[in-house]
């Protein structure tokens, strides 16, 4: 109960906090964002004692190397953070933007207004960097943020968030603005995720395990990736070079992130000129390549593909590939298979392009392109809170506009019903 | 185990279903549209037949004189469904228009591109009409639907269902677009929420009771209003006849509906003018008015307000009254008790307008006007398909457009990221 009683409490001031950060002027916004930015540099002693500890205990667990390179702050890395909120700062002010304004044949004036969501809940593994990031983002959009980050990171959560919410009541926002679980006790979530009283949104960044999680203990929408399986598809009538330098591209340039490729789908008509010289240079990079039969006829140290690999995200360098017989084929093993993050087409014929366009039922689908712009900064967001691959409310990067609302405002001169 | 087989089936069909109908030109759809409108009127009989039996077994039952006035179908009624059915063939259709396009320095096009959101469940009560008025909105902007109505209704449902489907059939639609749970267990309704992979979107229509019902089971996202608790507030610089005019026309001129008022607020230096004339009036039209002490010192005849009044939906001649000191009390007490449905202020004065227009987080907050207006047809949709008080995707009145969703379409020339 006394857990209960916390979580309660600092949803409850959360919410209302969230009433009068959503009329705040971007000034005080930008300032407070700005005097973060200052003090973690200015503290970032504090932060990276903390975090030594954090790195330190994580070593005795045995954490991956990957897990403790994302866990380990260092001076850039907290130049990074900084810089992230001196960005946001400089973004627009979405809240209070009124567009759509419709006059009615009855004289009222009916728009709609941009509204923060309210309160919204992030809950994340590992990256200590997402707590300023997140933090930045949800005030400038006039949200207050509940934060609760992994126990490997909880020292280096806890002295990040200790500065940034200093900074902020420096700078008068209102109490509750930003709160940080700080207990490890998982039961925090769990309770959490019922108080769809309080809070409007909750967004889980980390592994797939976590998000399914939360997605099944929430009583609040959640907006989330779960993976990113993206599919290069080199139609019949690709460019061949193109599809080649978007290929090793979408699989090479950073393997390890959800809008690398995972699948390529190569048309049975282009797959002999294509397939054996993309094989050996991804192979060259250190590339594994699983693939069907008609991919190793083609192409030496090809591995079988088992039907698990057409919907594994390996984020590494593996690629599952697999030689199709249409466009149609393609487009169902993309819907089969994909997890509606990014998936790119490359053709020079339009009927093809504008069907695979249509019909591709992802987040982000492309046409001649890497399917690695899929990213708040490639997208013109300036910075982003998260990718969703959902359906409603936002899909793709999420950025400013996307963590805010509408409300329709309607201005009359006495209109009644009749 | 049949059950759950049968509502997977069914949830699995309409994924498969909408995967087709996201792609259909207008054309087709709006031809499907007004084949159904027309076999509506040509076999109303049948319709009328099985709604007679609904009735009966209604009065049995003993529902109230409002719910057997509810599910009772008469020829007007089926020719307004039918004509319900032509306006939304009328309407422009969303789906695959592309917005919001800017072009990034590598030269990518950006582009966002309407999508229907795939498949869509109706849960609803009593009134049969909710399900032409459903199929009609759902096909038209590219969503399968599974709909799931109330036993009192389920004859009239079958029959209407079964009418749409026949003509969605001959116009060639995809086998599985337009679902109905025929079965009266509720067990259905459960695990219809259960099927996440499948169902986009719960849309509940009905009571509190089903809605909380719906939320608390669905592991699929829910859009819904609970009530419609609207306010009215009377500024001290309101123009006291708009106001009285406003105030009964949010009452009286259809009290039953979620967007009438419930509680009026009237600053304490316009009260003494304004509340014993506006009493009087709403007395005589049958109100029985419920108010604070300073109501109840201001005009006859009223009842003293209990607390639980400031969070009631009546849906009947009753208001609550309460005399306010100032515009912060107004909007605190809107936080406190309201629905996030619809609230006004009349005033004629600027800062507090803006204030208000500003804090109050209701989904339409509307300026000088009547609470009524707040519907798809007074806001220029054509028809609605609920009225959302939710944060997130739609909010206040849905129409074709809110049954959409984006994603994001960009057209390269060969871009890779570095």
């Amino acid at each position: 109960m006394a857990l209960d009683n916390e979580m309660i409490n600092i949803a409850k001031k959360a919410k209302e906090a969230s009433r009068v950060l959503a009329t705040l002027d971007a000034d005080r916004k930008n300032s407070a964002l700005k005097s973060m930015a200052r003090n973690l540099i200015k503290k970032k002693a504090a932060i990276l004692k903390a975090n030594r500890l954090d790195v330190k205990n994580a070593r005795r667990k045995g954490l991956s190397a990957a897990m403790l390179e994302r866990l380990t702050l260092n001076d850039k890395r907290l130049k990074s953070m900084a810089d992230g909120l001196r960005t946001v700062a400089s973004l627009k002010d979405e809240v209070g933007v009124v567009y759509d304004t419709q006059k009615r044949p009855n004289g009222l004036w009916i728009c709609k207004m941009r509204v923060p969501i309210g309160v919204i809940a992030i809950i994340y593994e590992s990256r200590p960097n997402v707590t300023s990031d997140c933090v930045g983002l949800c005030l400038k959009s006039g949200n207050s943020i509940i934060l609760r980050g992994g126990s490997e990171a909880i020292n280096s959560n806890i002295a990040i968030y200790d500065i940034l919410n200093s900074a902020a009541k420096a700078s008068k926002l209102p109490d509750g603005s930003i709160n940080m679980v700080k207990t490890t006790d998982r039961k925090a979530v769990g309770i959490l995720l019922k108080q769809a009283d309080y809070i409007d949104l909750v967004m889980p960044r980390g592994g797939e395990g976590l998000i399914r999680e939360v997605v099944s203990k929430s009583r609040i929408p959640v907006i989330k990736h779960y993976k990113g399986i993206c599919h290069v598809y080199v139609d019949r009538y690709a460019d061949i070079n193109m599809a080649h330098r978007i290929a090793v591209n979408a699989k090479v340039q950073r393997p390890g992130v959800c809008n690398a490729m995972e699948t390529l789908l190569v048309h049975n008509e282009i797959a002999p000129r294509f397939l054996p010289v993309l094989v050996k240079e991804l192979q060259d990079k250190g590339v594994e390549v699983r693939g069907c039969q008609k991919t190793r006829a083609m192409a030496r140290g090809v591995k079988a593909a088992k039907e698990n690999d057409w919907s594994q995200e390996y984020l590494d360098l593996i690629l599952a590939v697999k030689v199709v017989s249409s466009l149609d084929e393609a487009i169902g093993h993309i819907a089969r298979y994909g997890s509606m993050h990014s998936d790119t087409i490359v053709t020079d014929n339009y009927s093809n392009a504008m069907k695979f366009l249509r019909c591709v039922d992802s987040s982000s689908v492309y046409l001649n392109a890497s399917t690695r712009f899929t990213d708040g900064g490639e997208f013109g967001m300036g910075a982003e809170i998260g990718i969703s691959t959902d359906k409603l409310h936002a899909r793709g990067p999420m950025g400013l506009h996307e963590l805010t609302s509408y409300k329709y405002v309607i201005f009359g001169n006495g209109q009644i019903r009749t």
